[in-house]
């Protein structure tokens, strides 16, 4: 048997990473991806503060070290100064996603006309995909039921494990195979 | 009473700043915050040509010698080999905004095919945000509308003046409060 | 009376080059584009590997050399280690077209959620516009019946060839005057 998936959880929070209060984003990922997820996988998860090099280098650690296949930030996506989540994922990333990021906008566009004001991207490092998420829990949740159904096969691409959901919470989609059901 | 707050406002125009012809876009979007802003602002306007250098140095002067907090530009934005205000903008941003110019080109796109030849962006520079506007003073009105919602917002979290707009007119949203009325 | 257009139709792909599978990619856009044109063109094809600089010098000679008004590619914009169609385009493009890109997408997306995996792109290049599509021949005639409509405006303004379209198959938009007909 296969070992499980790893799956990297990135908060990136000055005051989370302080302990000035407590995370909430990195257990609402976990929460969605154990009720989404049917194959075996296992969190890693890291939470750490708003800077560009640190994140950086703990998204290479994820990636290159642990060998995360999928790997999701919550946090810094916005237009603050010490917002910088999308630049440290694009430092580390050898292929840009696009669609990710128009998708999520656009899912939470239909709640908040401040949707436009995330900065969220996604990308490619080697055989890991990375996803930056919105901070809370709620957008959490909107843009993984967004995005969630491509990752899989995303991952088939990117020579990952095989991921199954289950089709009641996420219907992971596949070209030229039946959703599993 | 805090000092207005400085909008500035650049028509890119090889025509316009020849004088071969009226500006009209500059005043399409005086005309729009007049109407959309009841707090205390002022116009820094400027009008120049379809010149990266020269945009870019502009860019620069109102959001680092200016103060303005929010600077918006109108024209030079299509596929012609004078259309050049999205380099000079990528040039002195040091943040992409990708959920301006998607929303744009999507309201745009409800009137026109040809809006997905439209290369608008919009960034942050320090504490000014800047946002690329097409040159038609009826689009300019029509990505306004799109895309102020989230403006007075996004100034907020990069610390500059609390901008207040008519409901009637913009409906701002800021999470956590009500809209404004 | 003009020279016909000519329209470079690369089809990006290890196996097509090799000769282990036909090229359906490139003929799936020859017959598009004979359906949707009524003004003269001609292709000029290839069929290459998945080499970044090999497609770099591709897109370079079919405009530059060759003075193709239009490049579509097919093949090689997913998410796999092979894929760098993107890439490649990237790096001869003077100008991004972000609005092709997003359109395809959100026209994809209506089909299958896996739409976001696709990084197509477009950009200018000189007199040149390049534009990828996906490999699969259906997903290649949604998309270009997104993104066909606003190419001979975009043409015009690089001061290409003037392409007329059959408005039963293609309805070409160009402002200021009504739809061809």
């Amino acid at each position: 048997m296969a070992s499980p998936a790893k799956i990297g959880i990135v908060t990136v929070s000055d005051r989370a990473s302080a302990g000035i209060y407590a995370d909430e984003g990195g257990p609402a990922i976990v929460d969605y991806m154990t009720k989404a997820l049917v194959s075996p996988w296992e969190a890693v998860s890291r939470i750490i503060p708003d800077e560009r090099e640190g994140i950086a280098r703990t998204l290479i650690e994820l990636a290159d070290a642990e060998g995360c296949c999928l790997i999701v930030t919550t946090g810094g996506t916005g237009p603050a100064p010490r917002d910088v989540t999308p630049e440290a994922t694009e430092d580390v990333i050898d292929k840009p996603m696009p669609g990710f990021g128009e998708l999520m906008r656009q899912v939470s566009l239909a709640k908040v006309p401040t949707a436009i004001l995330s900065r969220q991207l996604a990308g490619i490092r080697g055989r890991t995909l990375i996803v930056n998420l919105p901070g809370r829990p709620r957008a959490i949740a909107e843009c993984l039921d967004a995005v969630m159904p491509a990752i899989p096969y995303c991952i088939d691409l990117i020579e990952g494990p095989y991921l199954e959901t289950d089709p009641a919470v996420v219907a992971a989609f596949r070209p030229g195979q039946k959703p599993k059901g």
